[in-house]
């Protein structure tokens, strides 16, 4: 597509920009992607035709941080590892975290929802998201940029663009609730022979830990396996264990001595009643690092190894692993399966390694996995949301009504259909 | 209103009849008032004309309890303090706690938002409701009750109908986020010399007590008198003291010794401080009951010393004061005015105690009240909703082009305007 003359002018920074140009798109029919990072899976934030990209990066200034309540203000471009930065040197930490932090923008992590590592902790952006400005396609700018824990003044609308991946607004302005930032860190690495002992841990972890856990993750031995082959300089921390699964578990509070107390009671408790076969304390920030390279690497390794297929479902905790094994039978031979996640959360990733792409590939897994979701009422994309990969399979997770309501709603606010075209919802219904 | 014979028979339990009868009610333009417990401040649940009326009471049924994620499913009519008891049983908790729990149901909680003295350690229902069923105005069951953590598939609708106060919808059911029980409670009852140091105090609390640090609800000396003056059997625990300001300080952990441990540094430093004039730790149940209930008598106390306007707002904490300073000066020897509240979460409860319910008291308070919230950028109605007294005042805390898209979507929902009637939003907006 030929820019004109006039769209040129109006890039750059700014919400009256962005307003400009939305404003002029709209009455132009001319369609939008906008970027708030483009580190997603699901192809959210890539242009399909010749949309126009509105990069939101220049937007990167922090606007006032309240110390008293931790309440950050910033741009929607403010990138997450950099506020991240900026927070630590005031005592407090994002209550978000992801593998993507480097890169990945604080309007895009709203407008995807994000979730990621403190989620067990800190809960969803539902919850720690004060305030938006978002600007509307026909160049409204919404001005919902309270600072407030506490509101109940009419329909809570910023909740309708969380989450939804900019196709109904693009999100100029963040205002966010941050935790205190606690001195003490713990990381255990531990051992579990089976599934079900991974999730009585668990249900342990929350009575025991309570308060300080932090991180719940767990990762099968074909994850683990992933990594140390195709990732360099790692090695297990527990080599001579050959278990099935394993599980990092992460506290966080504020004091040294009785962080390492619970934990260290907890650990003993889990395997007296036989819950852990092995495991290890982090002996400091190196070691700590390194466990936590193992986990967030497994996607990187899987990639590395070739062709990867991947999946990041939602599920009941009682069934997440069993969709892994199935898939595992499904597949024999044809590919290697890892299934890994954030099991405090009910999240497992689901990543199949195979030697190619392939439609024979595909057929053994699609619409199995969707249709097996589905049944047990799991969600078919717990944190990376539909984007233009998964729009026409919303249906999967979500009732007709509520589908229609969707569509209805994507109208009132984008009658052009102008904001991120072919993405989050099926094409056929906003026809 | 003659209610015709069909819509009487109806009249019972269950979603589909909500269904019929909300149907019903469309075809025949029959405005309804959805009551969930109607324990509300602002006239959200009454029938202002001739309204039908629906109580969601008979829908007390509990449907599921996940015992591994703490995920709790019901009907919306359950009483907020017999899930708590069902919860007990399970070593969970609800993730909300308000003074009308013994009456409130979980739907008009969610309808409402209802923050309550949870909010500065679990958070708000945005952030804890999991999934909702709601009846539309045409009688649409819009089935959202997923009892996912994390699911990003497609808009999240459910977040229109948290704090809607029913004008949206109905719920019916609710699936919610329950926190495990933890089963050390400490309660100090604290005085500060000046509101400065009630401030500093809670930055403290943040940052010394962090995982632990459960409840920080502040009142000043013209609340406690009020309770000691007319609530029967209660006495200041400090009575020697003078002070301007008392702070309720409440953690929860899962290590009495490691609680109270971090509890007592905290005390002595805030001392050494000075920050904390004087202050007990309760040494028993009965001394905890004892200090709650001069908290939440407050409420009470205003209420049995005559005529009293409330007020329910949210403001910068470091201004939150200034208003009851304010509202003394305007007032003089015409109102006694009372501020206490939710000093955690920036939420002040601003009651004034009068002879009696005057025009003249009125023009003292109002438009002023909200003409200084709306200047510091604060909510007028924190958690109470607008309800019918406050529907006009929304913009107050709102902009014009909000509003004018909250009665879009209230268009969208409901055409004929049948839900809650003259509630929430500007009539003028919905012709």
């Amino acid at each position: 597509m030929k820019i004109d003359f006039q769209l040129q002018m109006w890039i750059g920074c700014g919400n009256i920009k962005v307003s400009k140009i939305l404003s002029y798109c709209n009455t132009k029919h001319l369609a939008v992607v906008p970027q708030g990072g483009n580190t997603g899976l699901v192809g959210g934030s890539v242009p399909v035709y010749d949309e126009v990209i509105i990069s939101l990066a220049s937007m990167d200034k922090i606007i006032s941080f309240d110390k008293v309540n931790g309440i950050l203000t910033c741009e929607a471009g403010c990138i997450l590892q950099n506020l991240n930065s900026f927070l630590a040197n005031e005592g407090f930490i994002m209550p978000l975290d992801l593998g993507a932090k480097g890169s990945c923008q604080i309007g895009g992590n709203v407008s995807t929802n994000a979730g990621g590592l403190r989620f067990i902790r800190y809960g969803s952006l539902h919850g720690n998201t004060l305030g938006l400005e978002v600007v509307l396609a026909n160049g409204t700018v919404l001005n919902m940029l309270g600072t407030l824990r506490k509101d109940n003044t009419g329909y809570d609308l910023k909740h309708l663009f969380i989450g939804s991946e900019g196709s109904l607004g693009i999100v100029t302005k963040v205002s966010i609730l941050t935790p205190a930032k606690l001195l003490s860190t713990n990381l255990a690495f531990l051992a579990c022979q089976d599934y079900l002992s991974c999730q009585k841990l668990l249900l342990e972890a929350k009575k025991g830990l309570g308060e300080i856990l932090s991180a719940f993750e767990f990762m099968d031995s074909h994850s683990i396996d992933m990594v140390l082959v195709h990732l360099e300089g790692i090695r297990n921390p527990l080599p001579l264990s050959l278990s099935k699964f394993y599980v990092l578990i992460e506290t966080t509070g504020s004091d040294e001595s009785h962080d390492k107390a619970k934990l260290e009671a907890f650990l003993l408790r889990s395997m007296e009643d036989g819950l852990v076969s092995d495991g290890v304390i982090a002996q400091d920030i190196n070691q700590e690092s390194m466990f936590w390279r193992i986990r967030e690497g497994i996607s990187e390794a899987t990639v590395k190894a070739g062709p990867v297929y991947k999946y990041d479902l939602s599920l009941p905790v009682e069934k997440l692993y069993d969709i892994v094994e199935e898939m595992r039978l499904r597949l024999g031979e044809m590919a290697k399966v890892v299934g890994y996640g954030h099991l405090g959360d009910g999240n497992l990733h689901l990543n199949i390694s195979a030697t190619e792409y392939s439609d024979n590939i595909i057929a053994k897994i699609e619409p199995f996995v969707y249709e097996w979701t589905s049944m047990h009422r799991g969600s078919i994309s717990a944190e990376h949301g539909l984007g233009l990969m998964k729009a026409n399979k919303i249906h999967y997770s979500k009732t007709s009504e509520t589908v229609q309501l969707m569509a209805s709603i994507k109208k009132l606010l984008d009658p052009n259909c102008i904001l991120n075209p072919y993405k989050v919802l099926p094409q056929s219904l906003l026809n």
